[in-house]
């Protein structure tokens, strides 16, 4: 009758983010970046100081879009998949499943995906 | 040609969801927590596990218009002001402004202002 | 605790706008022109007499648009800086830093630009 | 087939809200000072440094309210007219009828309208 969803928790989401802050920290380009779960919905979030207000939406945006495309099994995924402006953000993949995902905004893309994956490395989640 | 504005740095803001999110544990109730900046924009977040989805939207609300009401004078915010159900967020008033806001959703409204004062607490910072 | 923001001051805001309805009138197109702060909140607005309606609206969206896009550091921003169309407003860069911006509406997108520079000229703001 | 509608011009307009900011700099408030045509479309604005971001629009939507109340014949405009809380913006009366309004918000709605009364007097104009 029922079904269970596994949802990426408050610990790993703050962990992912912190991690994805050092990172943007080092390359001295502020950035927001966005963690939500695996249904779309907002679970942390940061605007780093001087981060560009247009970076709040579009983290946010990135983050949601992936969370959708995460759980997508649509041939053209598989087709934007490795073309990283296409998708923008990255679906989190923890203990078998799409949990969440992440969105990044503030630098050049490639910037944007760096942080991206130095986050999913920190909390030992692999880029679908 | 310009002036200064002055707003809630990502550390800070970091510092208020710790010490809120320590407070609902403590209280057993998952809770969002969002920070807001000066001008009413998301500066940090977090959904605790178990969060109500709908308190994911309110405590971003609640935050946003609190910083608006943070920087107005109107005679009839003195009259709300102590009156938590109408103003909903409590804005951040640190070195001498309003620097931000902060919003929580998940409990009784009751429960949403004392972690709300807790966050506050833990910055130095005193409700406006 | 905090850190500083830089916003365009009200002085300037309508040096600005004053030097935009000159060129307008010396062009014979009645114009609106729109100047919002660093956060994309209003600052000041002229609509000068016969200024068609839809241009109310639409100058107001291309200064919010511009000033978000002003602290981005997008790559895809630099492409497409120099293609009026596209971006429609410009940011206000002034002491440093992105502190506002301008939107002009009423005539071609053309004449509409040359106004909004010739504003930015009388305050001695650089387009970005 | 037609009629002619009367319409405050940018110049008059202009006057209204330097007379306004002199008397709110006069009473040390920063205030949102917001002049709509006979349409209630915005035909000039200004927010003065540190006027809070909630009367941004709050002093539109005066001015708008006021605009629309005072072409209208409702015997109701006739109760609430000389009680400012409920009405809060002013119709602009000029060479026989209403050709705007204004809206002022930043301080006690006392002080706003004190403020909109000095714009009112700059430029001819008898509160209707």
């Amino acid at each position: 009758m029922t079904f269970i969803k596994r949802s990426i928790d408050a610990t790993t989401a703050e962990r992912a983010i912190a991690a994805a802050a050092e990172k943007a920290t080092e390359m001295k380009i502020p950035m927001c970046i966005a963690i939500v779960d695996e249904s779309g919905d907002l679970k942390a979030f940061r605007r780093m100081d001087g981060a560009p207000k247009l970076s709040v939406e579009i983290s946010q945006n990135k983050a949601y879009t992936a969370a959708c495309f995460g759980m997508a099994t649509h041939a053209w995924y598989d087709f934007i998949k490795d073309d990283a402006p296409l998708l923008h953000g990255i679906p989190i993949q923890l203990e078998g499943g799409v949990v969440g995902a992440i969105g990044v905004s503030g630098g050049h893309y490639s910037h944007d995906m760096e942080v991206a994956r130095a986050a999913l490395a920190a909390i030992g989640a692999e880029a679908k």
